[in-house]
């Protein structure tokens, strides 16, 4: 059981705009990059299709933004569980910049849905979280979301 | 006086990830290139240097996502002023799919504040709204959020 | 028969970066929104899964850049075919900056094999364009390449 | 004196498109990534403006494709300096899948001009590469090219 997970990733180039900070579009891809990350520290990969193709398809996601990252700068995104429901997850995310002097830059959530595609139409089906993934995933303690 | 603003953006095969839909993070720079038009419409640039060097970083962003959007989908994307303070503005989006069926197919929001940006330092220090372009903005009326 | 077609987008705050133009790799995806929008014009797509999946992958791209994009400015991208192969197709786009004082900016290539994938396997094999695509295509003259 | 640089990166969920594979223009994103470890590797950036700003633009890119990447491939970016000139610099990258079997994927080139930046008009000119920077750099021989 795992309700936590850290990964670090460096402001590239590319990741940029003309205000010369990172654009903010990238906070989302970088929580996306930590909660597939969590999976795989698990054992588990976002994208199965055995026995049956799983999907998680995002149905809310949201970021504060308190300090900008500039290129060059490493940042730590830390995955935090917050909830588990039978259909869905959602977490939190807190992005500190780690080179320098260390500190929070962010805080963001992400709240996905478990999901089956049908394999001729393509439409997707909430459906419980198999027992395999549930099972290794709990709720993070109220104290680890202190900043 | 203007509290709305819409555009249309095709969704490029770029815009896709291997779900087979448009990644979400595109949403928030659909938002972002609703947000910059608006301004053009004004006849104001979110990227002014005079009289001095005026930015308008994120503070916040969120979005709820009920449908998903394809390659060669067009989706409008309708900017609403839903707060107007003295040093932020807060935008609502209702994202419509606008090819086939018209729906909707996601909500979002944008705060952004007003900042001025040291040119040595590099400092941003956030600033009431420029009247020449505050005069120009206001509150969308409470029905134009409806669905 | 077409050898050639021309599409218009704008450069938004997120293909820019801290060097305050429009990032290199943004001009590879406004050729492949050329490509596909050259499709559609025919009345075909790039995305096809009847009567076989069929797709379009990029063996080599390249580009030259002469001048810089910036923020708000339009830029026309020009497709021509270049050469048209049993099994493949090259493209080329000439970049013209059209806001202000027109210019060219960049010029590129594409080139991209015409594929089938096993649906079983996901192997991926050459196969010549069908016929139905490869009739309404044709070689631009070598006058329509000068500047 | 380099003429080497390696760096890995993971293909994340947003490098991916429709098609199920990394999209072609992150290609272009890595080499950059590589090029700008590789200046950090010899102590250098890639972004100085002490004693003036100095920047790179992309003149020329190119990149040719043999194998797709899937998600949560590791793939390594080799870079080699093909050319060194007064005022620019040429880089070549292999590209390598680095897990499962190892196999090279695609090969690609950056040319890059040295430039200085007016900080009141913004032009750029070509100027020759610092001294500091060009007495760390060198070509590489002949044989770092082979498969």
């Amino acid at each position: 059981m795992a309700y936590e997970y850290r990964i670090v990733r460096e402001v590239e180039f590319y990741h940029t705009d003309m205000a010369g900070i990172m654009h903010f579009s990238n906070f989302y891809r970088f929580m996306e990059a930590a909660e597939h990350a969590f999976f795989r520290s698990l054992g588990l990969s976002i994208h199965t299709v055995d026995p049956e193709p799983l999907g998680w398809p995002r149905v809310h996601a949201d970021c504060d933004f308190s300090y900008p990252l500039r290129f060059e700068d490493s940042v730590e995104i830390q995955l935090l569980v917050r909830e588990k429901r039978q259909k869905s997850l959602v977490y939190s995310f807190i992005f500190r910049k780690v080179n320098g002097e260390r500190r929070e830059v962010a805080r963001g959530a992400l709240a996905v849905a478990c999901v089956k595609r049908d394999s001729v139409t393509g439409k997707l089906t909430a459906v419980p979280i198999p027992k395999a993934i549930a099972d290794k995933i709990e709720v993070a303690p109220a104290e680890a979301f202190g900043a």
